[in-house]
This record gives C-alpha cells, sequence and structure tokens, in this order.
C-alpha cells in the first residue's frame, strides 16, 4: 500500500469534510496520527515560518526538510522545532537549486513553497512532477505562461495543488460566506474587495539581517527579506501585483468556478508618488533609490466581470500611508456589508430603514463552523488566527484524499488578474478577455469544501 | 445701462468674492438691493421647490415667474410666496412650450431649470439664445450630442451658465476641499465617490397626486412627480445615470479644467434585480410592471483616467436597500479620508500610525468660509444646508458678474459621464476615450471660485 492509498484509505474514514462534528474531527485526527503526513518547505522566511509554526504544532504532520539559501533563517526555523519538541528536519539549502534535490531524495508527500513569487511556479511544477502535493503561497506564478504552465502540470499529474490564500478564513469572512450561501444578501449582485497595505516598510529597510520591516531605504541586492525581491516588482510592472487576499473571497462569494467565471477586466494605474516619496523622507533625495522609476501604480483598480453578470472591484493600494483595509463590500438583492464601517444593512432585519447597522450580531450569529469548532486552536495563529485554518484544510483535504479546498482552477485564475491588469494598463485601460482555465468546466455547479 | 451693465458694476462694488468678509457681504447684499435680479423656475416639482424657497428668502432676487404643466405643483409653488410676503409670479402653463413663452416675454435676469432631464439642453439653450442666465439642475443633457450643443450655444451666447450641483457645497465636502488645497493630503493620487441612494421609491408610487415617494409600482404615464419621467431612463438605459453629485466633489478636487482633465473612462453594469424585484415584492407577480426589463445595472461602476495621473472611482447605485452614501475617498501622498467609516488617517499627524482617526476635528478645524460664514442662514435649507449655497454662489456670481462656480465645461464634462458609460457598456466594457470640451483650455490654471 503506498502513501496514496493511506491517503484515500483517511479519506473514507473521515468522510472528507473539513468542518465535520467534534467527534469525526477528533476521529481524523486520532487516525491521522497514524498516517502522518511527511512534509517539507521551501522557503522559510517571514511568511514560511508562519506557516511552519502551525506545521509542527500538529500532531498528524511530520516536517522532514526545509529549504531555503539563508542560515540565519534556516536556524531561526529549526528553532521553532526545538520549541515544539519536534525532531529536526533535514535541511536543504547552498544554492537556488537545493530545492530540486529535496524533491529528488524522495518520502515526502507534500511541500509548502513561500518563496520569492518568480519561483512559485517552477517549484510548484517540480513537485507535482515528483507526485508531491503542493500547498503554495500567493500567486500561482508571475506571467500568464506560468499560470498555463503550473495548470497543465497539475492536470497531466493529478498531484493536488492548492493555493494557500488565508483571508478566505478571516473569521467575520466565514460568517459572510455563511451568510452568502443561507441566502441573507440574496443574490449576489456586486462585490469590493482589495489589499489596501501601506507596504513602504516591507518595500524598504537597512539590508540588516533579522530587521525586515523599515530602518532604511534600501531594496534589492542591498535590502533583505521581501526588500531583497518584492520591491523589484513594484519598480519594473504597474498592475494589480497582489491580488489574492481581496478576490480570493470575492470568488467564494460569486461561485467562481462553481457556476460562475470571470469574464473580462480592466484596469486602471494612478500615478505613483509613494515608493519615491518614501525614498526621499527616510534617505533624502541624494539617496540612489531618489533616482530609481517606480512604475507601480500608488492605487491600481479593477473591474472584473463574471458570467452571471455579478460586478467586482478589486484595488490594490500599497505605497502610501494608509491604515489597512482590505475595504470588502458585499452587495446583494436584499443589502450590504462593508468591513471599512463595520456595518450591514438588511432590507427587513435591520432595524432602521435605510440605515447601517454594527455587523458584529450578525458575524456572530453566522459564525461558521471552521471558527465555532476550531476558534482555541487557531488563537494565536498568524494574522489573527487565519494561519491555522489555511494550513488545517490543507492538510485535512490532503489525509482525506478530497478536492483541494482552493484548487487549480482558482489558483491560476486568481493569479491571472496580475499580468492581465498589467497588460490592461500598459495598453492604455484596455479591457481584456479573461482566459477560461477550466476550459468550460466552471459551469458545474459544485460545492466549496468550507 | 442695461441689466448686464447693471450686474458688471456689482461686480465691481463686490470684488466679485464668494467668500468675502462679512462687511463686504453685507454691503453685496445692501447693494444687490438695488439690483434685484429678475428671476424665474422652469420646473417647480420636488426638486424646483426646495430650490424656489431659497429665492424667495433672499433680497436680491425677484422670482417674476414659474412655469410648469401641473396646477397642483404651481400651487404649493404659490404657497411659499405668500408664506415669504412676496409679490406672486407670473405662470406660465398649458403646454410643454410654454417656457418658450415665458422666455421671450422678456424681463429676465436668469433662469433655473428643473425640469425632467430631456428638456435641460433644449431649455438651457433657449435660454441663453434669449440671453437669460441659466442655473441648471444637474446633467447638462442626455446625448453627448445634447452636450456639445449646450456648450456651443453657451460659447455663441456668451451668456452665463451654471450646473446646480449642490454636493460641492456639503459641509464636509468643502472642509475637505480646503484640506486638499491646503495641502494637507499632498498630491491627489486617487479619488472615489458615487451616487448610491435608495431611489426605488422615487421611481416608483401610487400615481396618486401629491404623494411623491412610495405608495405603488407605478411609473411612466401611471406615476407621478419623479417616477412619472425618471424611471424610464431605469428601462431603457444602462450607465451611470446621475454621475454629478459624486464627480462633482471629485472635480473640484482633481482640479478638472483647471490645469487637469478627464481622459478616459470604462464603465460596468452589474446585474439588474432590484427594480424587478421591488415590483414583485411591493405590487406582487402579475403587475404589468413586473415584466418590464429594466436595463440599467444594479450598480454601475466608472473608472476614469485624468491628465495628471490621477484616477477616480464613480458608482451608480440606486435600486437596491441600501443606506445613503455618497461613498467619498480622498487619497493622496500623505494619507486619505473616506466619509462611509467618518474616518482619516494623516501620516504623522493621525496620533497613532496605520490606523484611522475620527474626521470630524479635521472637518471642524478646516471648516470652509462658506460655512463658517453663512452657517445660520443655510440652517434648514434642503438637503443639509447645501441648497442654500448652490443657490447663493448662483446668484453672488451673477450679480458679480463673475465667473460661473460650476461653469459650462464642468458641466458638459460631469454630465457627459453618463452617454459615455452607456457607450462602454454597450461595447463590451469597452475604455472610451473621453471628449476634451474645452479644446485645450483645461490646461490653463485658473482657481474655483469656492
Amino acid at each position: 500500500m503506498n502513501r496514496r492509498d493511506v491517503l484515500a484509505g483517511t479519506a473514507v474514514a473521515a468522510g472528507g469534510s473539513l468542518v465535520a462534528g467534534k467527534a469525526s474531527a477528533r476521529t481524523a485526527r486520532r487516525q491521522g496520527a497514524n498516517t502522518r503526513l511527511r512534509l517539507a518547505m521551501i522557503g522559510v522566511g517571514m511568511r514560511g515560518r508562519v506557516l511552519l509554526r502551525e506545521l509542527v504544532r500538529r500532531d498528524d504532520v511530520e516536517v522532514v526538510g526545509l529549504c531555503d539559501l539563508e542560515q540565519w533563517t534556516l536556524d531561526r526555523a529549526l528553532e521553532q522545532f526545538i520549541e515544539a519538541n519536534k525532531p529536526a528536519p533535514r535541511l536543504w539549502t547552498g544554492s537556488h537549486e537545493s530545492w530540486r534535490e529535496m524533491l529528488a531524495a524522495g518520502g515526502l508527500d507534500a511541500v509548502i513553497i513561500a518563496t520569492p513569487w518568480e519561483w512559485h511556479a517552477p517549484m510548484a511544477i517540480g513537485a507535482m512532477e515528483a507526485g508531491i502535493a503542493v500547498g503554495c503561497e500567493v500567486v500561482a506564478g508571475v506571467t500568464l505562461e506560468d499560470h498555463w504552465n503550473v495548470l497543465r502540470a497539475q492536470q497531466r499529474t493529478n498531484v493536488p495543488y492548492m493555493l494557500l490564500e488565508n483571508v478566505c478564513f478571516r473569521r467575520d469572512v466565514l460568517a459572510i460566506t455563511r451568510m452568502v450561501r443561507e441566502g441573507v444578501f440574496g443574490e449576489m449582485i456586486h462585490l469590493e474587495g482589495g489589499y489596501q497595505h501601506d507596504l513602504r516598510d516591507v518595500k524598504f529597510n537597512g539590508g540588516v539581517v533579522g530587521q525586515a520591516y523599515g530602518g532604511g531605504v534600501e531594496f534589492g541586492e542591498r535590502g533583505w527579506s521581501e526588500a531583497r525581491w518584492r520591491t523589484d516588482h513594484s519598480v519594473t510592472r504597474n498592475g494589480d501585483l497582489y491580488p489574492s487576499h481581496g478576490i480570493g473571497p470575492m470568488a467564494v462569494w460569486a461561485n467562481i468556478h462553481r457556476g460562475n467565471r470571470f469574464t473580462r477586466l480592466t484596469s486602471y494605474g494612478s500615478k505613483a508618488r509613494g515608493l519615491h516619496d518614501h525614498v526621499v523622507a527616510r534617505g533624502g533625495p541624494d539617496h540612489p533609490n531618489a533616482r530609481v522609476n517606480f512604475q507601480l501604480g500608488d492605487v491600481v483598480t479593477t473591474s472584473i466581470a463574471c458570467a452571471d453578470g455579478t460586478t467586482l472591484r478589486l484595488t490594490h493600494d500599497t505605497n502610501l500611508p494608509r491604515p489597512y483595509s482590505l475595504g470588502f463590500r458585499v452587495q446583494g438583492q436584499k443589502g450590504l456589508w462593508m468591513d471599512v464601517n463595520r456595518s450591514i444593512y438588511i432590507e427587513g432585519e435591520s432595524p432602521e430603514a435605510h440605515r447601517w447597522e454594527p455587523a458584529q450580531s450578525w458575524l456572530d450569529r453566522y459564525d461558521h463552523a471552521l471558527w465555532s469548532q476550531f476558534a482555541e486552536q487557531a488563537s494565536g495563529a498568524g494574522h489573527g488566527g487565519m494561519d491555522f485554518f489555511i494550513i488545517h484544510v490543507f492538510i485535512e483535504a490532503l489525509k482525506a484524499g478530497a478536492a483541494m479546498p482552493i484548487d487549480i482552477y482558482d489558483a491560476v485564475a486568481w493569479s491571472a488578474i496580475t499580468p492581465l491588469s498589467e497588460q490592461s494598463i500598459a495598453n492604455g485601460n484596455a479591457t481584456v478577455d479573461f482566459p477560461d482555465f477550466t476550459e468550460g468546466r466552471w459551469e458545474t455547479a459544485r460545492a466549496w469544501s468550507f
């Protein structure tokens, strides 16, 4: 009996449900203990280590390999194993190709990819070709060609692939998901969301190992952590560089690839001021980076049409001083929710006609089964608990042999917004047809597993 | 000395400033008493009578003519004269062409147009050709051809024309205008706004004279007031039907036609459910209007690019249950304001980094001179005082012989968003170039008068 059969056997026992009752969840967990998944991670930087923390807490997972280029980073990751009293994993380091050796060494059920974006596609393809399931940090690749290549590799190998988009599991987002499904809003009409996060102290730092955020205006070779690789995308590209935190929940609400699909989009990019301003303010007008011509518009807005007539509006806003806000708006026939004012209005239900009501009592009433079941385990996990769930649903689905909760079609369609939005902006805000990665399969209604 | 010369003379005396000190405002008012403007109104329905109330309160205006088709409506208007102890105006009624007789009768300095949209262009052109200044309710016309025709008539006659867009004078909007000009936000980057107002009980009523809002699901011939004419636009058209409440303030903040201009736009319209739902819910599934195929998407979003790289995003959302919100967002290099959460963030000024702060103290501190000067007069005026100001600035500019505060170029560019957005949606969300109504004059920097 090979490992895949073991996983399939577990699936039958546990019923494949991610929101099983407590008894069966415990059963699955106990059985999981007998069929522990052997996992490895490629990339254990700032993001990877947050996910690693969730993995080393679990009894149904053995993290047997870590791959990273940087010894400091590997050392920090190893500390998590000591703290958790777990056996140290094998380390793979030394070159940009070390991950290939790790995959080739065998014995892995799954790999988590938390590396710079340009590595996501080749690493995922390499893993799937080695028969190793993939949990990939958000964006499946960089170019449209990347996305097709990742998709074709998954179809060719039939190895599980999941995009690790955690915002789908935010507590309010999941409560809204439940409300959408239970018809509280009626049919979906218009949705909004986006990534509105001041990343200036992520895109720039002092290049000091261990000090990822701020403390300087360096990037690229002279930066460290994300500033080393992420900022270059803001120099050379203009589009929605990071769509999944906004589009993920919207795709769930709009049932994308479950009877609906994106049909076209148009993007507008504002002038680019924020990154230059930041370099000048913190590094002075003579700093070499003050001469960099950042291409990324400070605010990029993308309109997306869906096959069923729902409209979506996505924002990317990472260069300017602003409070963090994903800016969700869920609007249906009966009312709407917005997160920026934490308010809701449902006709005939809200106490006063034409008046917002605070959303919290609705969010409490419609708390999602995943949260009511696992809130305790999630507490303390990264990003307000969301990172517990993204790992949890990935692992449970693998153990159950179930469909991936955010599958390859979701992954490539959500990620494709980036190159499509770049294309739109580069061509004078032209409207671009959205490729149908599912080749017609989007029309089949099927359920999300969460 | 003809009337125009009188007006010009007043202009010199008053200095042409709309935000003059109290003394000079009083002086202008006294002088105005000697050169009272003779005004007429075309259309004294629900909207017209709100403006009329501001006119009959003023000592510098004589309302000498009213034109409307409906006796009930004229009677309600006449009551305002009795209440204000003002002489009754002459009435013009009886046909769709009565307004032409009123304009031809002579003796008018200005006319206010508050009629169904399709009449705005011919009435404004007729007035300007008769040498009578025009204050026109929002939208200059319906088609792009209308807008060019109104513009050409104004250029040909050189008669003052103003679009009566009141939201530019909302107290918070004007405070933000001041903050924009004083650099609080830095350079403008991205602006949002729109008309988000549940108009279902405006678009439908019971057709009972005197009961404008709700009480039935009739429209067109069987409806009354706005339901009689406005709703047809939702049957036959799909676009941003009512752009000025959102785009007006945004145009002020972005200095449109004062060194900047709209260069292109793209609109997306959602599925249309709200109006049909409403007819069925209130009138039953067998009501004849349940078979009407409303073309207007429930939520229409329009992205607009500006010559200076600022991006704008406009929303039209009038068919669904929702609280009223114009959804403003003013985002610059240093921070942003949003009205839906009544919050602001200014880097280095707001008390906590990355945290919203309530906007009110900023709005108080930057209260606009118009409001600090005229708050008392404005209190009790329509739409929270805005309607005092829209009449006030129109009349004061006329008396001063000054440039119109919202001029013909503003009027047609703001209004052109409607046919352009229809064109975009009809052509598969195509991106449409924005005509330059100013034919190059937009590049000249000049100041708004408020």
